[in-house]
């Protein structure tokens, strides 16, 4: 591509930003690189969006630009654009330009706070699946009351799988949470509704007796339940994208909800402010561990490139929680790791 | 049963209790049974377990011991019975006489903290289904940011329904939402992966399809998603009994896990501390909003009785709550309105 020229390539990790998407396109984007930089001062970043909107957004961060080529486009992807539209109108857009750099081995990873259909549609027919593997899956990381977090997939992507996409999803999954948590032989457990072997979906025995008896980068635990996600009890959580999804949002909406309740209760008189005055270093501890915007980030794992989705009303700092996750992850390798443990899976008979 | 001889039966709602079941047995059922008639002097109690055991206990709550009759066995279900077994094993068992109570009249309700699958599995055999119900559900209230509460099942009765199961389960909850709410049109929503109307598994498609053209006693408002639960964005959450059970776990997760890093946040230091002494009396009310023993008893609907199931380590308020959601229930005629709403959908070609 020649918006290359001029760029400095002895940088390790390339970045290609969707620079048009989510509720406020540059103005969360081109601040959120800046941060993520920050925390990676190897990255180099290639923006696509509308020239003049970005540049003098990135005039105000000077190690940003440095770091950075715009290639400019008018064209976008809308929030409520149908899935079914999506292809055909894709052709130019900030979002489909990202995709292909990455597809076109420009850039190592893309981020997107765009709309989440199109972005899945797009990166696979993009990327395309790695061989192999059948149905890519959308990953990502939750709080636990200790120390480590927990990997979760699929997230979505996937209504209805069958017994072997589940699998994969355990090797996607026990792959990012090596990478992700430093943990060499990660724990995985499938999400079901009991602990027992009888309980639960066809899909969810059916992985659950396949992967008691097969090698995986991780060790098998059983299943799990939902309170397991939080808890900690394992390092990766793997489900279907229906029930994944429905746990997902459950959890983003009792932490809104104990958010909301308790700044209400820490404003609602003298001696409650005052309290919470005295024990904010404590409070604000807890809300940085907790902060939804440290968790942003849901990598569509399983294709030959790797593309972050970031929620869409991200601000700058949630936004580079994604763009950190896309940087790690491509510094690590984790197509190529992913992908000899997909060959070994089918040297088990497993395709 | 000759066990009613010299109960008043004036009273007007009888409530049958498992003594023996949960992890501490008559310890918190008696205490509890002694909270719910507090709240409810109108109740009676026929208390099923080991009389050395019960009756001790009971002396403790005099207005209890008045309102009560002991029925002893010393036969009790375990909570690691095999549901294979519990049938065949049942005969006898406080559980399963206290259930027998209600079949044969004797009470209006029953209230046990044993083992879910075999208090399901009995309930369904003793009880029986209400003519034309497929399949009953189990139901729970879950607390929202703002005032009023949300009802949703199925929490786990049934992992694979089809669209007429969960059609039923939406008048189901319909029924329970108006007596607990008090609101004379709940709204109903069906949990999904998004609210488009091509989203999702083919059951809750089909569902939604079925809900839009037919008459229930509430409204329906589309597919919510898994944020909604907490949200309150509805009255009523319909779902299978796989994703409804995550969900309900992954909700009860996040809240112990924030209960937790909130507590070892304003203990650790002093400042926090006198911090958390100064908010106290905000933050009490927060606690007892949020409490998960407000919202102790799952409601097996659908069944020609009530049987509500509570938290195996649930303590005296927690029981409390489950006997009260039986006696709130049974005082307002559920199952006779329950009852007529299922024949109403017969008569739409529903059945």
């Amino acid at each position: 591509m020649t918006f290359l020229r001029g760029m400095d390539l002895s940088r390790n990790i390339i970045i290609a930003l969707d620079v048009m998407g989510g509720d406020t396109g540059p103005e969360s984007v081109i601040p959120g690189a800046a941060l993520a930089l920050e925390a990676h001062p190897d990255l180099a970043f290639i923006l696509f969006g509308d020239e003049g909107k970005v540049r003098p957004l990135l005039d105000k961060y000077p190690a940003l630009k440095g770091a950075s080529t715009v290639v400019h486009t008018d064209k976008k992807i809308l929030s409520d654009d149908k899935p079914s539209a999506i292809l055909r109108a894709s052709k130019g857009t900030s979002m489909r330009l990202a995709i292909e750099a990455v597809k076109e081995g420009c850039a190592d990873a893309v981020v997107s706070a765009g709309n989440t259909g199109a972005l899945m549609a797009l990166a696979k027919t993009v990327l395309r699946p790695i061989a192999g593997i059948h149905r890519p899956a959308l990953a990502s990381v939750f709080p636990t009351h200790g120390a480590g977090d927990t990997v979760m997939l699929d997230l979505g992507a996937n209504v209805l799988v069958d017994a072997e996409n589940l699998v994969q999803f355990a090797v996607l999954g026990a792959v990012f949470a090596k990478l992700h948590k430093g943990v060499e032989t990660p724990s995985v457990g499938l999400l079901n509704v009991g602990s027992e072997e009888i309980k639960g979906p066809d899909h969810v025995r059916g992985a659950g007796k396949i992967l008691a008896d097969i090698d995986i980068p991780g060790e098998y635990c059983g299943f799990v339940e939902g309170n397991d996600i939080t808890k900690g009890s394992v390092d990766v959580v793997v489900s279907d994208g229906y029930a994944g999804n429905i746990a997902l949002k459950a959890v983003e909406g009792v932490g809104s909800m104990a958010n909301h309740l308790f700044k209400d209760a820490l404003t609602s008189g003298p001696l409650a402010i005052l309290g919470g005055m005295l024990a904010y270093s404590a409070l604000k501890k807890l809300k940085v561990k907790l902060d939804p915007r440290r968790y942003n980030g849901g990598v569509f794992l399983g294709l030959n490139g790797l593309c972050v989705k970031s929620h869409g009303g991200c601000d700058a700092l949630a936004f580079s929680s994604a763009v950190n996750l896309a940087a790690e992850l491509a510094e690590q390798g984790y197509i190529e790791k992913v992908g000899r443990e997909i060959e070994h899976l089918a040297e088990q008979g497993l395709s």
